[in-house]
C-alpha cells in the first residue's frame, strides 16, 4: 500500500478558474499486480489546453467526469512487475495530479535521456509542446523560406518553438505576446525577427508595420484578439495553422471576427489541428527539436512551481499570464 | 458608331442594395479598329459576388471605380476585324452590363456550342457557376463516396451544381435552402437525399436529423445561420469549402460563430478558394459537367428575366432570395 496526494477539481468553475476549484485529497494505492509499475510523479506539465475539461468535466478520458484531471508528467520508476521497465528509469505518459501513479508498464513510455537536457524539457520542447509546434510549422503550414510568419503567444512554450522552427526554415518570424518585456525577450532570447505588444493600444498598426503589411503563414494560439487583425494582413492563398484558442477556453460566447469574409476574398485555408492525429511525426519531430536544440536553435525557458499543493495557483498563474516559456510543478519527496 | 444601352451603379448603396442605386445610360460606341470585335449581349449573369462590388466600388477592373458593373455575358459577334472571330460566332466573357461591346477579340472567349443545351447554360452549369461548384466539389473539398455531404444555397446554381457532383461521387447530398417550396424542389428536381428549409424554427434540429448527426464534407455559400450550426455537426477531420458569404455581402458587420472552436477541437479544415485561382481545372470541369448533364445527373433550372432594363430588379430580387436556379437577364434586339 501506498499513500498518495492528488490535486482534483472540487467543483465546475462558474466563469474563471480560481484555485478555489481545485482540491486535495490523499488515498491509497494498492500493491501492484504483474505486468504494472508504480510511478513517482517528478514533474506534472501546466497546459492551457486542460482549461477547456476543467471547465466541462468532460475530457478523452473518463475521469474527467468525476473532476481528476489527466495531464502529463514526466516521473521515475520505484518499483515494477514488468521486464519493460526497472527501477531508476525515467518515464513520461499521460498522469492524474499525484504524487505516485501505477497502472499497466505500458501507460509510461521510457525516455531516452539526452546529456544535458534537463527532465523538465520531456514535457516541454521534446514532450508535447514541440511535438505540437512542430506539427503546425511542417505538416500542416509548410512553412517555407522566405515567408513572413506570424506566430500568437510567442512568449509560451508552443509559440516560442513554432517560431523558432519556422526560423529554422528560412522564415521571416514574427511574434506577437502580451507585454514589452515579453516582447524584448521573444526576441532577445528566443532570436524572432520582431515581436509586437498585443496590450500596445496601436498593436495592429505595429503588426502591419512588422510584417511590411503582409503575412504568408500564421500559427494561431489564442484567439480574436490576434487572429482577426492577422486575417487582414493575409496574403492570397495564405496558411493559418488552427492550435488553440486559449483567450475562449473560459466561456462559451460566440467568436466574432470582422476579417473572417477575407477567408473567402484570399482563398486562405484555416486548419484546426490536434497532436493525437499526427503522432506517427513524432520520432521525426524529435529527431529535429534535438538537432535545434544542440545548435542553438531552439531555446525554451521555463517557470517552474515547486510543490504539488501549489499546482493549482500555478495553474491559474499560467492562465492568467498567456505563459512564459513552459510552466511545470515539481515535486519534491 | 454603334448606340449602346448601359445599366451601372447610380450611388453607392447606403446599406441593401436597391433599383434606386442603379442608373441606365446610352452613349455611343467608336467603329472597331484591327483586332478588335462587336459583341451583341444575349445574356447577362446575375451573381451574388457582384454585390460586394456593387456596394463599395471597388474590383479587380478598374470601371468598378466609376460605378460600372463588369459582369459575366454571352453574346454573339456581329462585326469583327480579327481572324480569330466572324459574325455570328457565340462567345462568353467578362463584360459590363450593356447592349453592346466591343474591344480586343481577345476579350471574347468562342464556345463550342452543343445541340441541345441552351447558350444562356454557358453562364451557368457550363460556365462560372458550374466550375466554382465542381472546383469545391473535387479540389477543395475532395468528396468522397459514402461521405454525407452538405451545401447551402441548394437551390442557387452553384449549390444545385455542387450536391449534384457530390452526388455522382457517391456522397449522401443533403441541402439547405430558404422555404419548403425550395427544399421540395432540390429533392424532386435535382434529386438530392435531403433538403433542409433554414426558415423553419427547429431547422438545426431537421440539420442534425437530416445528416444523422454528422457531416464530412460542407460546401458554404450563404453565412452564419448556415455555417454555424454545420460545424457543430461536422465529423472529425471534416473538410468546408468555402464558396461565398453572400449573407454578409451586404454589411461588414464582424460575423458570428459560436461553434468555431469546433475548427480546433474536431481538427477541420476550412478553405476559402476562387474561381480565378483554379482556371487551369476549366476544361476536364467542363467536360465532366457536360458528361453529367447528358447523362441526365446534372440538371439545372433558370429565372431568365427579359430586357436590360429590368436588370436592376432581377438582381434585387435574386439577392433577396438567395437564389432559385441561375438568374440571367436576356436582351432582346
Amino acid at each position: 500500500m501506498y499513500h498518495v496526494s492528488r490535486i482534483k477539481m472540487a467543483k465546475i468553475p462558474d466563469k474563471n478558474i480560481s484555485v478555489e476549484d481545485f482540491t486535495e485529497e490523499t488515498f491509497q494505492l494498492e500493491s501492484l499486480r504483474d505486468g504494472e509499475a508504480l510511478c513517482k510523479t517528478r514533474f506534472i506539465s501546466l497546459d492551457p489546453y486542460l482549461a477547456e475539461m476543467m471547465q466541462s468535466w468532460q475530457g478523452p478520458e473518463p475521469e474527467w467526469r468525476e473532476g481528476i484531471i489527466v495531464g502529463r508528467m514526466v516521473g521515475e520508476i520505484i518499483e515494477s512487475r514488468d521486464p519493460r521497465l526497472e527501477p531508476g528509469d525515467w518515464v513520461n505518459g499521460d498522469s492524474h495530479w499525484q504524487s505516485l501513479e501505477s497502472g499497466p508498464a505500458k501507460r509510461f513510455r521510457k525516455l531516452q535521456i539526452e546529456p544535458g537536457v534537463p527532465m523538465s524539457a520531456y514535457l516541454g520542447v521534446l514532450g508535447a509542446s514541440g511535438l505540437t509546434a512542430w506539427i503546425g510549422v511542417n505538416r500542416i503550414i509548410d512553412v517555407k523560406e522566405g515567408e513572413t510568419f506570424t506566430v500568437s503567444s510567442a512568449a509560451g512554450t508552443v509559440g516560442a518553438i513554432a517560431g523558432q522552427l519556422a526560423k529554422m526554415r528560412g522564415a521571416k518570424v514574427v511574434g506577437v505576446a502580451g507585454g514589452q518585456d515579453k516582447c524584448r525577450e521573444v526576441v532577445s532570447i528566443l532570436g524572432f525577427d520582431a515581436c509586437v505588444d498585443h496590450l500596445a493600444p496601436d498593436f495592429e498598426a505595429q503588426l502591419a508595420a512588422a510584417v511590411d503589411g503582409c503575412i504568408d503563414a500564421h500559427y494561431e494560439n489564442v484567439g480574436t484578439k490576434i487572429l482577426d487583425p492577422v486575417l487582414g494582413l493575409m496574403r492570397d492563398k495564405g496558411r493559418i495553422g488552427l492550435c488553440g484558442l486559449i483567450a475562449h477556453y473560459l466561456n462559451d460566447d460566440a467568436i466574432e471576427l470582422k476579417n473572417f469574409r477575407k477567408l473567402l476574398t484570399s482563398g486562405l485555408t484555416l486548419q484546426g489541428f490536434r497532436i493525437y492525429d499526427h503522432l506517427d511525426a513524432a520520432k521525426q519531430a524529435q529527431v529535429e527539436l534535438m538537432a535545434g536544440i544542440r545548435a542553438g536553435k531552439i531555446t525554451v525557458r521555463e517557470t517552474i512551481t515547486e510543490g504539488l499543493p501549489n499546482a493549482p495557483q500555478a495553474y491559474v498563474n499560467m492562465l492568467g499570464s498567456g505563459g512564459i516559456g513552459k510552466h511545470v510543478v515539481h515535486l519534491t519527496d
